[in-house]
């Protein structure tokens, strides 16, 4: 039985070169393996062309680990942050601050609403007191791209200091170092550089890391001590998940053949547009307007339909081949479905047609016009 | 080239059964992979015969990662810890209490000692205030092996909470829970059950769990939240490792098929044996008493020669395809070389013979009588 292909943000479809990478064991002392982790580092940086402003540091466990990891080292312990919010990704911001023991303030705005730069700009000319400012770039909860580099010149032009969750725009969404100011961007091995999940990694601004000592809050999140460990000798502070470093390497290695980040988002955004014409011709309607919406994960309404359940749906579209995602809405019922992974537009339409099949057969009736169920 | 046999401590040799196991993608969300980790963890908890007492906490990250969660979670911020040291994981254990900020005793002894009972008993007769003891089964900085039942007995009496750090020890040595008393056992995925790095687990005492809710200084490292959420939706609560979980599973199919713990413990004992005999040959002395000696790892001194370097030998060793292990002892120079991992006493035997190549090549006398070198 050939395994279903995965529409999900992560764990995503990968190569099997990227999966075949992992068949060797890997010394974690060995001079090989840090030569793969010095590799891996100076690519992902080459990335956002960060080399001479930025850090990348490495760190076991999920994307929300680095996520955490990046507030507790790099936001001071009387530090305050203004949280920025539209979806659940944001809501995790507030959390990790919370849980955290650092002062902050929350600014939502709907899920189908990006932030603004001006909802900013007043925001921090309403608090001075602010320190720091946290970004999610692309809202998985939704698939919202939010305005990056915009909002980050505000903030540079306040004085404050950026930290951006680009878990899921990271290596498909362009974004320049050179060009967007930050001190701190944070994405994971399992995301649009499709390699398989288990380490993220943080881009941190040198001068803001190497000040950044004993803010932690956490011995194994702590990125100072992390860098400044592998910066002295080349490993791992603590064992690090080597088959998955081994296959982001690999994967980065397939980044740079396919054409790097332009060709991941022209890949990408082929992928989105074939699955909103085919969901559309289905008579399945987008949450998001096409404007704010990031070639990432689109979220569907669910049909409105007595006959439809997400798990029945779920099944039948698996038993085609195809593993869907669920909605994270709490006011609208929706489904979502990844552009990213080792997939193509070919992919995409296979999908829709299974999708299309099982509708039919839970004789589920789309309301729109033109449709063929 | 044949990829070199790991003679260390983890990560180590896994099987190609093992490492096939990633060759696959799994979703996530699905019920396929919400059936993995139950699984997983079922076949743990079985390992210490811990079901009824004990939960079975998998977490991201490095085996530290999940004993900072441990601590962290288990031990209320107004707790008081006395840690235990022979070595430097049991230094590490008074760093985290230090950076979460919990109270704590560090009581020392030397680090070819073990600690005993005795000792327990002394410190907690002398310090009612002390809540939890921190312990490390097996100090993997030497190779020590501590007393762990007559421990947990000293601690039980006097009411007080044990958290053992048994990484290196876990499925090797045995460890019944329903006779063994303790709050906290935490392992990691590629020790002795021969798995790829990349996620921790905690065996937490299942009162001791459900009364620990807010304690933890973190998000990502909170058992109690990531217990709560498994238990109910079946899932990991942030993005799992999911090939590192799917080769445990085939890794842990393997481990009962060999026999379970009393078949993996003969084997590492035969290599150690195999090994100590053959190094004794060598006329290289092993760091530790044989009766404190776990069959996990071995330290050796190194040879008194001005000719030796461990770079050198350990770059001579690896092109004859062994990796050996440095050592972590400050007062004297050493080496170390794992029993553990999917390799039996021949495997041991040729490393031997590769380090008595070695040693000879690079002129080294060894002074003890009989030496062929």
């Amino acid at each position: 039985m050939t395994p279903p292909i995965l529409l999900t943000p992560g764990p995503l479809t990968t190569s099997a070169r990227t999966r075949h990478a992992m068949r060797e064991d890997w010394g974690s002392w060995d001079e090989r393996f840090n030569q793969l982790t010095a590799g891996v580092c100076e690519q992902l940086l080459a990335i956002i062309n960060g080399a001479a402003s930025h850090h990348c540091v490495p760190l076991q466990g999920s994307g929300t680990f680095a996520v955490e990891a990046a507030i507790g080292t790099l936001v001071p312990r009387n530090g305050n942050v203004l949280v920025l919010i539209n979806g659940a990704y944001g809501k995790r911001l507030a959390t990790i601050c919370e849980v955290l023991g650092r002062s902050f303030t929350a600014f939502e705005t709907a899920e189908n609403e990006p932030i603004t730069a001006a909802d900013v700009d007043r925001l921090l000319q309403a608090d001075e007191s602010i320190t720091h400012v946290t970004l999610i770039h692309c809202e998985t909860s939704t698939g919202i791209l939010n305005p990056l580099a915009s909002i980050a010149q505000v903030v540079k032009n306040h004085g404050k200091r950026l930290i951006i969750d680009a878990m899921s725009s990271f290596g498909a969404i362009a974004i320049d170092a050179c060009e967007v100011p930050f001190d701190a961007l944070i994405a994971a091995s399992g995301k649009c550089l499709e390699g398989v999940p288990g380490m993220g990694f943080v881009f941190a601004e040198k001068h803001a890391l190497a000040a950044s000592q004993g803010n932690c809050h956490s011995l194994a999140l702590d990125l100072f001590d992390q860098h400044s460990y592998m910066a002295r000798t080349g490993q791992w502070r603590f064992t690090p998940p080597t088959h998955v470093v081994a296959a982001l390497h690999e994967a980065l290695v397939q980044y740079a053949e396919e054409g790097g980040q332009p060709s991941r988002h022209q890949r990408y955004a082929n992928n989105c547009q074939a699955l909103l014409e085919g969901m559309a011709e289905l008579g399945l309607r987008s949450f998001l307007p096409a404007a704010f919406q990031a070639p990432i994960i689109v979220t569907f309404h669910a049909p409105q339909d007595p006959h439809y359940q997400f798990k029945a749906f779920y099944e039948r579209v698996k038993a085609k081949g195809f593993i869907l995602y669920p909605g994270k809405l709490t006011q609208v019922e929706t489904f979502r479905i990844g552009c990213i992974g080792h997939i193509d537009a070919t992919d995409i339409r296979a999908a829709v047609t299974a999708i299309a099949e099982a509708l039919h057969a839970m004789h589920i009736n789309l309301s729109l016009p033109g449709s063929p169920v």
